[in-house]
């Protein structure tokens, strides 16, 4: 995590209204860098509450607060907040009914509906997830999960496996990392030549996308990663991988492997899409937390 | 895996009778460098077979063998082979009685048991699992099922978590390897000053197991890995650590950690034994193969 | 280095005149893939030629060039090649009235009047200096560079020194990774919050800017490398570093140090600039000529 | 450095006697952790003496030490001591005289002649080079040496470069780590299976000795470091390298090499020893100040 100033935290309440563990980690969090924090639909949360506020009902825990964050996603169905942490519903028109027009707000993974819902009260919500830090901070618990479940399937150890890491943005960068820290084999395919030269001076193989895409030799590889939103690994690649190899697609819809494909043909497939809040949760609140004193900061010092 | 000599495979027939996945491995690995492989009792098996040959019967299979390998653990209670990649019952004194006295026979984690009985037989057994490259080998697999578990256990990724590895055996060693590899913040407890001086050397920080054991001061790890089959962390220690500490205990009995104290106390405690054969057989398996050709290549030049 | 493509080498000639090992380096090292490559003005080099051809002439050389390659700085005093291969005194018109109007020409650090002189005689003369590619494989020699003046410098060893890196472009990257790999204990101070989630994810310790310039603190380091070309380390940042701190400034001028301050009050600075050329001439050639290949395939595959 | 226990410092009074930079440095760490140290004969230091005392005479210095610290190594010709930080000259004799018969002294390499010369004082000198966690603690300043020396050496960079250590020692494992961290392609040749295995888990590539000693093929390494006091590589091993490969001998007389036979032929040949004194004295000199304090805890609870 990251110390991100020597400066004094300024004198700010905050108001975290529903979410999941990840958005309870992210109130203690400022909490307990001396926050003012009130969180509101977590109630069942039955850990240690640390320094953050239950506030008694929505318009106490918004009334004054300099910044209110809406949880990951916003909503389950586009009405109802995501409050897993409490046993009741909580609608989202209820939530802008209690701000003040212009009131700061932000959220994880706002929706064109969220936006549209929002501005009819007057709010603007700006959606954290779309801040660079906290997509680039993530790639780190995404690489994990990943090699976790890397682990867990293959009766192998990643130690020696031969793995290919398709495409070099922020998760392929900071897998690539971990696979050759824990002794993998790690061959890159990227198309940039500057992303080759920056696979090789960090230790791993760079292979041109159109060296992997020619030809018709066989691809040596125990396990595949792909990190790239399109369909690149069609049926001329695929058959040309070992009918034992683990395909581990991490990319959004419509993911990189054409999956049904992949499965008629009988080859082990793994879509996992969302691993930080899955696999660590308490990392994931924290960097919502970091990037939710950039923002702040922003504001103090524009 | 360890490509052990230039030197070209002697004219060797093994005989390989039992055991799981991991035995039929070693079978392929060894058939794969050209030496003659039968097996008998793992006809379930519905991999490839690659060269290895299917014996139809005990007698044929260990009939002029240069080498009798049987399974680890050799048997499940005794008396019957470990075989679980057959349907049929295997007593071990079948097997001793297709032996001719004298040849040559090794297996894994042989118990008083069967070294008796093979006596009886006039056959003496040598136990691969003490071989010491093979602990060796087996290291890495134990500390990625280590790894693999801690990051299936807790809501926080390795990377910036506080580890604390009780032991610097091989184990330990591996395992202080590999966290440190994935970014945690590694710290290694020990008693001689030269492994204090190797810890440093490897980047984790050097902690004297007197300095741990004094004091009451509160110690700050999230996951503490013990490799010592001692008793050396009790009340005193583990009420020193966070109540959401994950405590994992590599260490064969009696362990390290006062499990009982542990869990009365509501620790989250987990003993992991014999990892390899669980997370990696396939590697387990091509390990076994190293230490027989290891084994062969002894016999051949004394 | 980088195989940058499984496709044929295109039936090619190259030229390449005048320059100092590295052209002789990327000479080598495109003949040995099959490019038809002729050299002028470097009769003294004593090594190996390999399958490069000593052109008797200028014109023979570039006579039909699908590329002529000028060296890295193209020229020593704006007039004569940078040549020192040679005893010869070659004047840089002498090799443009040898080449045809329009015909392909690149070079390193072309300077303003070589363009404008190229210019003249109708060819354009393209910077492989400013190629993104070669700058990003440039940051592994100048890191090596970097840490083996900081080697050669300090009476301690740069496992366990504190170290102080300023920047996180490319060489600060590179510089990181290997000092961290050293067993350094490596700080990393940048601006952008993406840059600190980044330097936390690859294993150092992520310092903003304005926590480093803030406040009158000690700044408890060994070594400060300075990546960034603008003065942002005077007097105050100077006088808070240990007297005996070694600074050592990588950026191009005006460097990142008061260097006046600086050794007015006895710091010990050192000033390194071009490393490649300088501590590893032959990677330095080497990425040279992956950087041809690409540009030699961008051509031919528009 | 190793903070070696919590246990409190013992009211101790140390001498250190004659030495080089290391001693001094030995001498300033242990007495700003606490102890009561007097040095004489290194009064031409011009660092900071911090709460080091400068003894008027000899007689003074040792009077009621508990321990006398001798330096490294004891003496220049068998008769002086080794004092280069003073112009006096001190004969060991004289040191001696002024002990008290039993009194406990140690020194770094301390020969038959110092060790018999002692004897007729009543005084028995132990060998603080022989201790192990010293010895170890050394194999990280002789890896860094090591690689500075190459880095100087050749023309093209470590990261990339194909490295041959041989043996696996202490210093050949802490340079096959550090030469594995900054990119080098890494094998180390050795004799025993357990340190194949160990080779292959940390990330080198493992080559039994007998495969590197048999056969004629061509051995295709940029660099070979040789860590094993014995004559292993001779004309025939040499003839099969690179002519231009650099040969980095780093054991003692009579070292790895045939270097007669090498420097005939023309390779680059390079005998380093005692690199931690030569390249990292202050780093030696802590590292002296451990085993000094390990020695003193040893004594006080036996």
């Amino acid at each position: 995590m990251i110390t991100t100033s020597a400066s004094p935290t300024p004198p700010c309440k905050l108001a975290l209204i529903g979410g999941d563990l990840r958005q309870m980690v992210t109130a203690k969090t400022l909490a307990a860098e001396g926050y003012e924090v009130a969180v509101y639909a977590m109630d069942t949360y039955a850990g240690d509450w640390g320094s953050v506020t239950r506030a008694a009902d929505l318009a106490s825990a918004v009334g004054g607060a300099d910044l209110v964050i809406l949880p990951l996603p916003v909503t389950q169905d586009e009405e109802r907040l995501h409050c897993p942490l409490t046993r009741h519903t909580v609608l989202l028109t209820e939530v802008f009914d209690a701000l003040k027009p212009g009131q700061r707000v932000t959220g994880g993974k706002v929706s064109a509906h969220v936006h549209a819902l929002a501005a009819n009260h007057g709010i603007t919500v700006t959606d954290y997830l779309q801040r660079e830090e906290l997509a680039v901070a993530n790639a780190v618990p995404t690489a994990e999960g990943a090699l976790a479940i890397a682990m867990a399937e293959v009766p192998y150890t990643i130690h020696g496996a031969r793995c290919l890491v398709l495409g070099y943005g922020r998760v392929a960068k900071a897998l690539a990392k971990t696979l050759t820290a824990v002794g993998a084999n790690v061959t890159v395919a990227a198309r940039k030549p500057e992303d080759l030269a920056w696979i090789d001076a960090n230790g791993q193989i760079p292979l041109p996308f159109s060296a992997l895409t020619q030809g018709d030799t066989p691809l040596n590889y125990d396990i595949v990663f792909n990190t790239v939103p399109e369909q690149i690994i069609g049926a001329n690649l695929l058959s040309r991988l070992p009918c034992d190899v683990l395909l581990l697609d991490l990319a959004s819809a419509p993911g990189g492997f054409d999956h049904d494909w992949a499965k008629q043909h009988g080859y082990h497939v793994i879509w996992a899409l969302s691993l930080p809040g899955k696999t660590a949760p308490v990392t994931a609140g924290r960097i919502i937390s970091d990037s939710i004193r950039y923002m702040l900061n922003e504001e103090v010092s524009p």
